[in-house]
């Protein structure tokens, strides 16, 4: 099955807005066994909305638009879909009840005009219910090709895609089976990766594939099956074993890069540490200002394991707060193993943790030194046992230089709280 | 002048990476009166290209290519194009020097091979030199139509656009003065905004339109001026300067609102106004977990006026470094007026600071009690004379909160500095 994803809107066009719906529509595609072959842009008006959609129909069987369904004059989606399709709008009152409810649950009021004309509907159209607002989805058929209508809102347009749009393509057009499973590592580049899992990747078998979806300082790797014999009862059991098999070739290969599975982020594996050994966890910042102390409270219910942290930006908040010596900081300076080290434990004492994360280098671009360039992060973590020390040098772009500090730093605690270092 | 945007590469189909590219290129052309009519993505095959590029050029007058430029055998649009274009491939002597002089400079080993691949270019293009890579842009003409072809990694082809396209374009096809004026507004949504200026915007003249250019708690507001009537020596001078009136009469009409012009973020104008004034900030946070000191920290040179910061995530951290006493606590509990304004007068003292702001809320999902729901937080800004709080009531989504407080916070700071609250 192919799709093609036609988004909707002068808003894209001009730049305005970044499209992320249509990433994310792929994936969920793709999960499902359907190959996205394009996705155009196009703005709001009727002769374009019309191109794009006889352009998309020509390049694949489904064509799934989002954009253009709201109540005012700019979206004009709906009406040029009624004319492509030779419908004729009806007023739905199971529609207006539905989004009459929605408005009293979110606690405004209704504008009748408004959701009356979100009301009216094509005739030829199945329905496609939107729980979250007010512009309802819209599935077409003709000569074999499906048309699908989203609202462009993300949050929208997922949930029509997850309740609606994925279980009607699946019941329609039956795929076989497919299992996915995703690995995620940090720490190193895709070529890197690549090259250590070189003969692993070459010796899958053709109905396996493996994909590599990097971002900065993290690359995921999933591994996708497709059944490739004739469908039994026993073909999707079979298949997932298979890929539990090569997951788990895949995980040995990369023991000390991996850090966990499907979507489990870094600060969430780091924080089901914390809560399985009962630790409790504090960080020193210097260059990273906060930011890894931001990770981790980006996760729910971080307060059981996270009581706070110290942002010593200041040669005097590092002395004042955390006990740095003034002798370290003269002698070494703010960045240096020795200063790092005191910053770890005296966050421990400050914070009242069991294990704390100390960092300071030189975010730049400024500051640099000939023996200190910019990009240079010492980090260290502590349980008052052993401190554990380490350096790195990253680049030259600073907001970079802080996300690469933050995954550097967070991965280290995960292997000192697993004793791995 | 009107332009097609066409992206080539099969990441961009399965979802792997999120398409930033063609916003940012919209937009600069647009800025250079160059309207994008639309977009389209494509796998890497040679089939899909040369449709896409049939297709883009059916529909304007330039069509910009990126991606599938990298020596791999997986990129394939230098191929496709030379046989598009029916051209020969040539060794570029000069190339092969200049690529081998940027891996001098990164510090990198030249693979041979793969360099001389690059420095293979059609001969019936103009090579557009990449400095910053080893992919050089390509610009072919037939029949009055322009076609370009760009690297697909971002700074890459932001480097070819910024030096070599759009300087091109603009002698190629030279456009009437245009005059852009940006102001930036925070802590509204569009919806309000729009309301507040609908009589300025329906009152300007057919040749100056108004964007909005929304973000989470954001909403940038873009006036473009076309000169309308015929070009003399003095039209930009004079297209410029009634842009000016109309971005000062904009000011007037959202004086609360308007935070900055151009691309000033919040936290540089906060960063900014500290400096100006010889100001020391520091934050005490709670719900934001460092949040808004990751922000001021973002700007370079931000330890000039920022000493550093304390998340007290706990009540022990609340009392302990802050001095917020226990009572306080166990009275109004710590997401109060109360609370806040505590730990911003012990802020002051613990950071040594002059001016301090203190967050305290729940970011949710869990935590939240019938009188404090998940999303009320409570802010304050003090300077030892007075402590000013507010208080807001913001979603359910963790992450969005934590981002709407960092907004509305810095922008209390900013209004706190200059007096206006």
């Amino acid at each position: 099955m192919t799709a093609h994803l036609l988004t909707i809107g002068d808003e894209i066009l001009i730049g305005q807005i970044v499209d992320t719906n249509s990433a994310w529509m792929s994936r969920q595609l793709n999960l499902g066994g359907i190959t996205v072959v394009g996705k155009s842009s196009v703005g709001d008006t009727r002769q374009a909305i019309i191109d794009g959609v006889q352009h998309a129909a020509s390049t694949a069987q489904i064509v799934i638009m989002t954009g253009g369904l709201g109540p005012t004059k700019d979206d004009i989606t709906k009406a040029t879909l009624v004319e492509m399709f030779d419908c004729q709008v009806v007023f739905h009152q199971s529609v207006y009840d539905q989004i009459a409810a929605y408005f009293q649950k979110i606690n405004r009021p209704i504008q009748v005009e408004s959701v009356q004309s979100q009301a009216m509907l094509p005739d030829k159209a199945t329905i496609l219910p939107n729980k979250v607002g007010t512009a309802s989805g819209m599935w077409f058929e003709r000569d074999g090709k499906v048309f699908i209508s989203l609202p462009g809102v993300p949050f929208e347009m997922e949930h029509l895609m997850n309740h609606e749009v994925l279980p009607r393509l699946k019941a329609q057009f039956p795929s076989r089976p497919i299992v996915h499973r995703t690995l995620q590592t940090a720490c190193e580049g895709e070529s890197v990766v690549a090259k250590r899992i070189e003969a692993f990747e070459d010796s899958l078998p053709e109905h396996i594939k493996l994909a590599y979806l990097p971002a900065l300082g993290l690359v995921r790797l999933r591994l996708t099956g497709n059944w490739p014999g004739e469908v039994t009862s026993d073909s999707a059991a079979r298949l997932t074993a298979e890929l539990d098999k090569k997951k788990a070739e895949l995980r040995a290969l990369l023991p000390d890069l991996i850090f966990g599975e499907e979507d489990e982020s870094l600060q969430e594996v780091v924080g089901r540490l914390l809560r399985q050994q009962g630790k409790q966890f504090g960080t020193a910042e210097s260059c990273t200002g906060g930011y890894v102390a931001h990770l981790i409270t980006l996760v729910p219910g971080s307060s059981d394991y996270f009581p706070g942290s110290v942002v010593s930006y200041s040669y005097e908040m590092k002395s004042k707060l955390l006990g740095v010596k003034d002798s370290t900081l003269s002698s070494f300076g703010a960045v240096s193993a020795e200063a790092v080290c005191e910053m770890a434990e005296g966050a421990r004492g400050t914070l009242g943790v069991d294990i704390s994360l100390a960092i300071s280098g030189i975010a730049g671009p400024g500051g640099g030194m000939p023996d200190k360039p910019v990009g240079l992060v010492w980090m260290a973590v502590s349980d008052g046992q052993r401190t554990l020390v380490a350096k790195h040098i990253f680049g030259r772009d600073r907001a970079k230089n802080i996300h690469l500090t933050g995954i550097f730093a967070l991965n280290m605690v995960r292997k000192f709280l697993l004793g791995e270092i």
